[in-house]
């Protein structure tokens, strides 16, 4: 039963936090993108928050400008997996590549976890965007996929991974060990997947888990993105964090689902936010000018490049105008060039400026008290900008840790936020139903024809 | 410091055992293959009795003649990463194929799980044998890699993946707070590799763990197998189950090893192994033809037409001789049928006597009481014929407890095996130095030359 409309939560864990200086603080663990331990207690303590979940991003390449906490890091499904056994209730999501994966292994990854986990798995289904084809050529390719060819395969590859996760009914496997019946071989479905990308046959060698398929997630903000998410996504983790842009955005694609038979609350956008949290609005500023005082000047510049898909700046200085650089748009992430073409456009920003304004930095109604956090966070889930957060802590664990003593205690008295989980699986937690199997629908519909 | 040599065990964990009918047995647990509880428990009982391995191997296609325990299973890397957290000591071994996999994604998953263990993990890799073609049409190819080029491939396959692994010079991560230099650039490599097959540049996004690199676990007795295994294999596990023949193998591939400039102490060779123990031979007899009992005549023909790559019995009936019939050797797994060809000169078995074969009780010196298991055990060691054993239970979890608990204290007791750990890596359990970084020795060997 739905009961009152509530925020949803998912905690982006990685190594020291998403700034990109956050690893030079004091206090910052050395190697904390590979310790195991660590990644545990950031976890646990998202559980100790009740978070839907516990996020884990990912890439397929890293160069010298990567951001330091991705340079060494675990795979995400294996982290997953690692984590379901230092947790019980909540979500387990990571990102994997529709462009270079084979969809049987990854639907056999994540059922894997699904079942690891006692269903609290996800997948954050994305198709790679490879501005400077360093992913491609760690793949064998020449080339890199570009953007709409990438989403045509994505939408092909989710119906096979889909398609193999319903390879079994639920009660398939009867193990009657009178007659030595293992299986009831109608309630086995092979594929038969024949697509322009994919042919796969099926079936897969896992069944069902306890929430039926694990939960898909997508991020994509272009327009073929918003039409595949529009179609299967259950939650979209959004980086827009302008307040109008975000409940643009929002509006945009939560007006789809009706095109895909789909009703609204079948689908949960996430907002990205990175808040710097303390007692005093004061301190909280105190916290980003340390951070900002931190950053190295060629870190700024090579933040950018990566950020935009290798940006040449060398002929620039840090003081030069934004608008000044010509940006090169092909290939990369669209969502980021339209963020910062806005920010250059509401702020005229120098390079210097930009950098800061794009690690996180963007919107000071995010720097304040455990108060007004929650207060900027009830207001974006009140007037249709989000169903819930991506929170994507500037600093780790301090910042996960502040947010769970102090912002969702505050949630939780305002009635907006859960005082325990109601559930066991990731799908109890967003109240998504358990899917059907769809061969057993097609059955059950093929003999009401007859 | 190389101590007294001893035997080696790697424990095959797969749901009720590989005896076909063990789900049938009343004690059998329902949905073992699939229960991560349960899993976790073989792997703690593994680690009591101090072996150096817990192993779960892999198939990339099922249907309906395939073995129970591996129609609804976890997929093995994300069930490795599991495991690492319910123990401390033990090895984790995983079965990946270097045909359906792409290098990059394969080293990361290997390299991640040998993190999150903290330097315990191995990669068995295999080509896949797809005689029915069953597993090629999982993965939109439409026709199978024949085998001498699965080998080429392979070979190629792993120094990609070994290359890609040492990405990262120990040393690299220098995270310096004070200066903001995360890393060395001089000890970040790129392997730029220029194959047949694959093109990969890296770095990956992931270095070296406490053991340098996961181990290298093989299984190929053909040829190209054993010439593979010979260059890159720090464990063999090798299915030859007749004394003789297990000789031959073992003083064959242990003598190409110096043309590789590598010693016999460098590959470890496991004859599979699946005993019957029980207090008296009496008792143990009794628990074989009990299982022999539980076997339906399809079940034996299916598992036939499976274990040889769908041959088609329909026409033949349970008694006819083996030997009349035609088996097409065609892509299929050459050491099935060279034991199934050995078996018929020695034995002339009928069909149902050939599948009775097969299944594991062929061999009636491993079914007996613990000293007459562990006698064979030592004599298979001492004579040239292993280095230790992969432990491959008829039936779960009783079959490695019996073993764990009566077996392993006599060959404690007779110096043949270890008393406890003496070491945290799987590299220390197996006496297998850390390897040097390729481009440390590289540069060294540069610099030197100047």
């Amino acid at each position: 039963m739905m009961g009152k409309r509530q925020i949803h939560l998912s905690a982006y864990l990685v190594g020291t936090g998403i700034h990109v200086a956050s690893w030079r603080l004091p206090t910052a663990k050395r190697n904390a993108s590979i310790d195991i331990e660590y990644y545990k207690q950031l976890a646990q303590t998202a559980e100790r928050g009740k978070f839907d979940i516990a996020f884990i991003a990912d890439s397929l390449a890293v160069n010298e400008a990567s951001h330091p906490n991705i340079l060494n890091r675990f795979e995400p499904i294996t982290l997953l997996a690692a984590l379901a056994g230092a947790t019980s209730k909540i979500g387990l999501v990571a990102t994997a590549s529709t462009t270079y994966h084979e969809p049987y292994n990854l639907a056999r990854l994540f059922a894997s976890v699904d079942h690891i986990s006692n269903g609290r798995a996800g997948w954050n289904m994305v198709t790679t965007g490879d501005a400077t084809g360093e992913t491609g050529r760690n793949f064998s390719r020449t080339s890199h996929v570009p953007h709409d060819q990438r989403y045509v395969q994505a939408e092909e590859f989710i119906d096979v991974v889909q398609g193999l996760w319903d390879s079994w009914e639920d009660d398939a496997f009867v193990q009657d060990k009178a007659t030595g019946v293992f299986f009831d071989p109608e309630k086995m479905h092979r594929l038969h997947y024949k697509g322009h990308h994919y042919t796969v046959q099926g079936p897969l060698n896992i069944g069902r888990s306890k929430q039926g398929q694990p939960v898909i997630v997508q991020a994509g903000a272009s327009e073929s993105g918003q039409q595949l998410a529009a179609r299967t996504a259950e939650v979209v983790f959004s980086h827009v964090k302008d307040f109008e842009r975000a409940k643009k955005f929002y509006h945009s694609l939560k007006s789809r689902l009706p095109d895909y038979g789909r009703t609204p609350d079948e689908l949960h956008i996430l907002q990205g936010i990175s808040p710097i949290i303390a007692d005093t609005k004061e301190e909280a500023e105190a916290i980003y000018e340390q951070l900002h005082d931190l950053l190295l000047p060629e870190q700024g510049l090579r933040f950018l490049s990566g950020y935009l898909g290798k940006v040449d700046f060398s002929t620039y200085s840090l003081d030069t105008p934004a608008a000044e650089v010509i940006f090169p748009e092909e290939n990369g992430i669209q969502s980021h060039f339209e963020w910062m073409t806005e920010l250059i456009r509401q702020k005229n920003p120098t390079l210097r400026q930009l950098y800061a304004l794009l690690e996180g930095g963007s919107n000071r109604e995010w720097i304040g008290t455990p108060e007004q956090i929650a207060d900027t966070m009830g207001k974006w889930f009140a007037q249709g900008a989000a169903d819930g957060f991506m929170f994507i802590a500037p600093i780790l664990p301090q910042g996960l840790d502040v947010f769970v003593d102090k912002v969702i205690p505050i949630l939780q008295e305002r009635g907006l936020y859960r005082l325990d989980y109601e559930g066991d699986t990731l799908r109890d937690h967003l109240h998504l139903k358990k899917p059907l199997n769809r061969f057993r629908v097609r059955d059950k519909q093929l003999t009401e024809r007859r």
